[in-house]
């Protein structure tokens, strides 16, 4: 069920049964020249989906916006800040309890350590408050793949997985030419241009990426998620 | 075009023309038993697109949560604070003028004076900053055709226009039972169960409402935003 | 009675009593070549002294300082950030509770939408906190008279009801000297230059103002207060 | 020349002259039981406007309230935080200089090391942006006649010389039943009834006050201030 | 050389010669039964001196607190906010700038992701502001030992690598009876007793610490850093 | 006992006992050209482990930097802003309240007015939630041996009794040449370039410093402390 299409009486109702609620959190961040902004929101929007199908729950309005740093000067990315985002959060999880839920899973489609820790630390805030709340990133359980998908190579931002995952997801966005992106040791220097750890714009070889990695990966990660949520919450 | 589906490429070559970008504002509220909670993200989002339809641009990803005062104790408002929202728009601002974009119009669906105080603030700042920026509500139009529409009932939250509106954009979304919603004058006092100003939890009879008085206030909010927006920024 | 003029031991006694506690909030702010920049401080002490002369209470210290968009450029406005007005008001009023009082009235003189909203979220605050707490400005109750006393003519800030209840309180402020003042409509774009929406520095034919009129309408807003004061808190 | 009771214009003409500022702090504060909780606002506001008599310039609104420790917990004290307060200073010094103000005097009633440390932090501020500032409160002049006025007694908060300086200054406010006022050394504790260093909620012997007294202190708080702000903005 | 030691002239003439300055970042947080709270600051501050000795450069005082949140509840844990450990860095980082200081390397005991985001976010504000910054948990190269000195067994906080190099460092504080202590896997979910993932306090068996273990990992780690310093600054 | 030095267990072991927690507060400032940066730490440092000699206790990691304004702009200054300072001892005070420590003593070497006011709102804050918490710079201790160690010579930072009392301490870090310092009156002017009241960097004959009227001081200050916090905590 979609929150915004519930009615306010609906909504109560639902709530009486201690649902799970979900909340995606996508982000606006350049992927290379051959995946679309919208990438790490259509990810989790699409696991949450299929996750809310498998256990049931009421599914809340995406937050549309993350923190990011490595991309942040590349055309495209639009990022909110850290406090900005952590309060987010914070307030809807506040109102969350408020209402009653008792019961919040949130999947950040971005996996940036910045961008989670200021979710991590709203989450504590939340648990504190008494309210029981899973938080992870879809790539957590997406990378555990990396090895079976990738054959050794490296991978990472808009890398072979993560335009398969597109390439099954939204196959309409994902451009046919594509290219292979490098990765630069940043040796622990905090730089400027942070970007110059990923000169093409992404990592990986993306020319390795089809539908049917996309799909095993997908599949994994709401199947592995699924079994995560019920252990969570139902256990 | 949204936003979400562009490549980091696409956008950035859209961005040398000078588009203007549209930015969305939801929000998740009660709008009384008749009407979704995504009410007031799902008129801005029609006005958008069809505005942008009319003059082009690009369309960023919606803001799914606003900040409520008279609604907030109704199950399912989902609210955020005024800090929090004044800090989303202000990021977001910012990342567009990174960006290199010069001119985005802000639709909100709701109509609360501290939300979109909140709102005006952050534009302020963009504007100090050289963003041509235009902020309004959608209702602030719809209004203006209450008269007309209302036959001279009073009419708000909830009520015959908005109810009319989403019949005609979600026509599946809105209950066919519905009834009529008081309005109570709270003399200036600042209460801290404010929703007591609406006893039904919606302003207006909503058994008024039809699919043609939402065509007629959909379409003239739409020719008379594409005219302002024409205006603003092409004149 | 004066809170300043009372002594430690006279305001615990009072307090007992359960009075009413009124905050005056004035503003220096540039209202045309014609009147004084403490026009919105003169006029909400000038009804506070009157409702509190009808009532009964005790008169707090002005907050002589507040937050302006429009007039922010004009020479002698001082503005104040929305965050300090907030807070200034929200620490008043919890001062205010800590000492025992539990009725606040509140009229500012300065009618901007977001020099209100930050009034208004600190007196939500309160009132979650448990104290009543009334807040206008004494324009919502002046501008009644539009009509009755503009004849039809456009009117607003620094204007015919503005200028005419200046000369009612305060006439040596008010110069003889006196033009027109156009508005020019901003439609929804929020500028920098924001003054430029009153290219006078004012709004309405101030010429047309005079005492009676201003007497007229500070009669009007002393006794709607007045009423509306016994209304909220003795009922 | 009073800042409220000039037009937007007469104040933009004066600042063409680089006119000094002057900003009265006061408080709302508890002094005992024979004098007013305003007894630090009326100390600055006359030492202001003698001061300006002598030397000239603009007096801008009084900021009516303060920041309090010891005091915080008697009955009267309306006492805001830290924060707010220099946010508040910050603000209005921001204005000035947008305003093209060059000089200001701040002249504070209460002399709380804590209240003073939030007015010079927004000073520090200023003045790294070029303002000329001066900040004192005028108990640190007041305070340099102890010895003469108080024939070697401890004085302090509502002692000798306050009473004495509002029995010159307000005479109709100061009570005629006087007692002495006791001092508890706390030793470095910082305590959460920090008032019980002021047992009878001030210091000194208030019988020992009168006009005469009042008077010589005031005209050296006068006279003082006038040959500091003469050699310091003249010079 | 240690900041603390020099004078304010050799500092300046020091800055000239463009020096590297040290900021060890350390911890009061408890580390099991058998490790001192103090763990996480030995540590940093061993490498840091043992790295300048090699390299040159100057040691400024070391951040005796960081953000915690496993270890939180434990008794000994003294934690300071995400907000207060990036304002301190930020302010240090400013001031270092200031002063023409344009080299640092941070180097932190503690891992704590949320932790190393607020440290990151401080030092990417650093960088845009011209600083070269290099910033690494001293445990980011530690842990490359692993597979090396702990043969397979997991190991995490206060285990076999940490009590070991405590052993090499301070062998006075490590306590003779030690146990294994077990890992608890959360499975994404942020709990207030987010402790219970560490049953014992700490990961790993602390039995099979040893001083030479401690002292190959802390070779490794001085070698390594000093290497990684000279790549990124002289280079 | 160092805290640093104690396992977990025996934190909680020792607080059990209801002990005394010393907080060194330190500061990185300029102290003219012949003492250390670090002389308001070693001077803190070495009176609260003396004092803790005397009456037990447990003594907390030094927070290694202060507030300052007057010597902001010398070389070598490291200053952190009033609310990094307030939060870190707030935070840290809360932290020991959570461990269930009820009696702090904090010594700040620093005596800066701003410096301690951010210390003081801390203290005040735990002292309202319970805590038992004594705060003074050793300065104020210090200070009271002026007229006997000076000889009714002006004096003050980095002057006789400063340079006198490292001299005591850390001998080592004392330069032998040294002059005199003079002092400038600011005529409460606040300046950007607030240090010209110390033309030389320091105030005082620093010629007549020596070990033995070092001695003495921090002989009085341990043992006029060790009396207090007697006093304070167990009588």
């Amino acid at each position: 069920m979609r929150m915004d299409e519930m009615s306010s009486a609906a909504f109560a109702e639902a709530v009486k049964k201690d649902p799970l609620v979900f909340l995606p959190i996508g982000a606006m961040e350049a992927h290379g020249p051959h995946l679309p902004l919208g990438t790490d929101t259509f990810q989790p929007e699409f696991v949450v989906n299929a996750v809310c199908e498998n256990v049931g729950g009421i599914i809340a309005p995406t937050i549309n916006y993350g923190q990011h740093s490595s991309t942040r000067n590349f055309p495209g990315t639009i990022d909110i800040s850290f406090d900005t985002l952590r309060s987010l959060v914070m307030d809807i999880l506040d109102a969350f309890q408020r209402n009653g839920v008792g019961k919040v899973v949130i999947v950040s489609g971005h996996l940036g350590s910045v961008h989670r820790a200021a979710i991590k630390l709203a989450c504590e805030r939340a648990a504190r408050q008494g309210l029981k709340v899973m938080f992870l990133s879809d790539y957590e359980l997406a990378y555990l793949k990396k090895t079976e998908v990738c054959e050794g190579m490296p991978d990472g931002h808009g890398g072979i997985i993560e335009t398969s995952r597109i390439m099954d997801i939204r196959p309409d966005l994902v451009s046919s030419e594509r290219t292979e992106g490098g990765f630069v040791d940043m040796r622990f220097m905090v730089r400027a241009d942070a970007e110059s750890c990923l000169p093409q714009g992404f990592g990986g070889d993306a020319r390795k990426a089809c539908k049917e990695k996309g799909r095993l990966v997908n599949q994994f990660v709401v199947d592995t998620l699924t079994d995560l949520v019920r252990k969570n919450f139902e256990g």
